[in-house]
């Protein structure tokens, strides 16, 4: 199998690493900045190309793995492609493809760092196509990198998108506040590290509504005031508190 | 060392364990119930006590790892012990323990949950107590337990509780709101929990700050509208997603 990898941001450079180690062909690279291109297609023995127009037409695939307002515009330079055209978005229809002849999703439910490595064996893979021999097509294609493919359609998936929201971007941010905390009483945020490392795992085996700790959930009126009496200089911190803690009082 | 534990509930039995695997003996238990206080003892080769008053004069340390605002009450009628008296509470002052000669305060800064396992071995054990005696006397029994030892007044460890609030308790309750969302779709929690392990993992390196992802930090103004709109049915997570993303806008 053949596969051409548009962009080359975090999740097409770990999808294209994850394919070149599953010993899928990545023939071509192409990026809006020709050098981001290169330095992707030297990793997973590709070529870099400086137009959508030199797309190899015998490749199978075509991975649009861009940010999503550009997927469209990438997409209709693409309709003589023959393959199949997946993007690999969390919130986008997969209708956007509709000019292709055989399209899909093939979105991997996981957060991405450039710098930082991970194994796509345990990642969601999230599949959708226009017809049934592309689904098959994508499903072989993920099951060589990962154990859990499911197919998910474009609404379910916009809310997969929502709620890795939730839980990935706001919990981040939460880990952050707790730095914004410390660094105002100069303490480090490393002591944490082994707290936050337990509380993802806890929910490994339970729901979270379950395993909820801490002062909202024991409705202790008096460390509420206490913290909420710490944090009287960082108003801000103070609003997120209190609503938080309002919200987490409404699951008792 | 010979330890008496007062408490059964989350921290004090896994505390007691830890100890225990640790050689170190725990000569009795107490609770406010006293078939918790058996249970508790069974697993540590203890004896459950009634009263505080049967409390072992030869002891060398006495835990009380209770919920907050009966630290002091307990306190109180542990005068007459001669050994160290320390508590296990992030935001209790060490003063309340001020009626005693020796004492202390021995904080494992984790989330403990009753039927889940954990090493001792990398958990922040803040310390603090009133001489310097009581303090190396509670440093060498953590070392047995950790090889995290800290050092940690009675004001920054209030802090440090208040940021374990946002980097734990709230980090849960943004769990379980992602799991509302999912189920409001008849969708499963299961499909986040590699998300959220690696969401963990990322700052176990990096600071949060520095490894933020999400429409919010993209000021990806398309796809938090997109969000807003499929919250609409549900009014308390639309708040809280609005709030949140504008939290993280002002981080940019």
């Amino acid at each position: 199998m053949k596969v051409v990898i548009i962009g080359a941001g975090n999740v097409a450079t770990h999808l294209a690493k994850a394919l070149h180690l599953a010993n899928v062909q990545i023939v071509q690279v192409w990026s809006y900045h020709y050098t981001n291109a290169k330095l992707l297609a030297d990793q997973v023995e590709a070529t870099a190309i400086e137009s959508l127009t030199s797309i190899d037409e015998h490749a199978d695939l075509c991975l649009i793995s861009v940010k999503d307002d550009a997927i469209e515009e990438i997409a209709q330079q693409l309709t003589h492609f023959k393959g199949v055209i997946a993007h690999t978005s969390g919130s986008v229809h997969l209708n956007i493809l509709a000019n292709s002849k055989k399209y899909g999703v093939f979105y991997p439910l996981q957060t991405f760092s450039k710098d930082k490595e991970l194994s796509f064996t345990t990642i969601p893979l999230c599949l959708e196509a226009n017809d049934n021999a592309t689904l098959q097509f994508l499903k072989k294609l993920a099951s060589q990198l990962s154990s859990r493919v499911v197919e998910i359609d474009s609404n379910k998936r916009k809310i997969l998108h929502l709620a890795a929201v939730f839980a990935c971007n706001f919990t981040n941010h939460f880990y952050a506040l707790a730095e914004e905390v410390l660094e105002a009483h100069q303490l480090e945020f490393d002591i944490l590290r082994p707290l936050i490392t337990e509380t993802a795992a806890k929910v490994q085996q339970a729901l979270p509504l379950t395993v909820q700790t801490g002062p909202a959930v024991r409705n202790d009126e008096q460390t509420l005031k206490k913290h909420e009496e710490l944090l009287l200089q960082q108003p801000q911190l103070l609003e997120i508190y209190k609503i938080v803690s309002e919200s987490i009082k409404k699951t008792r």
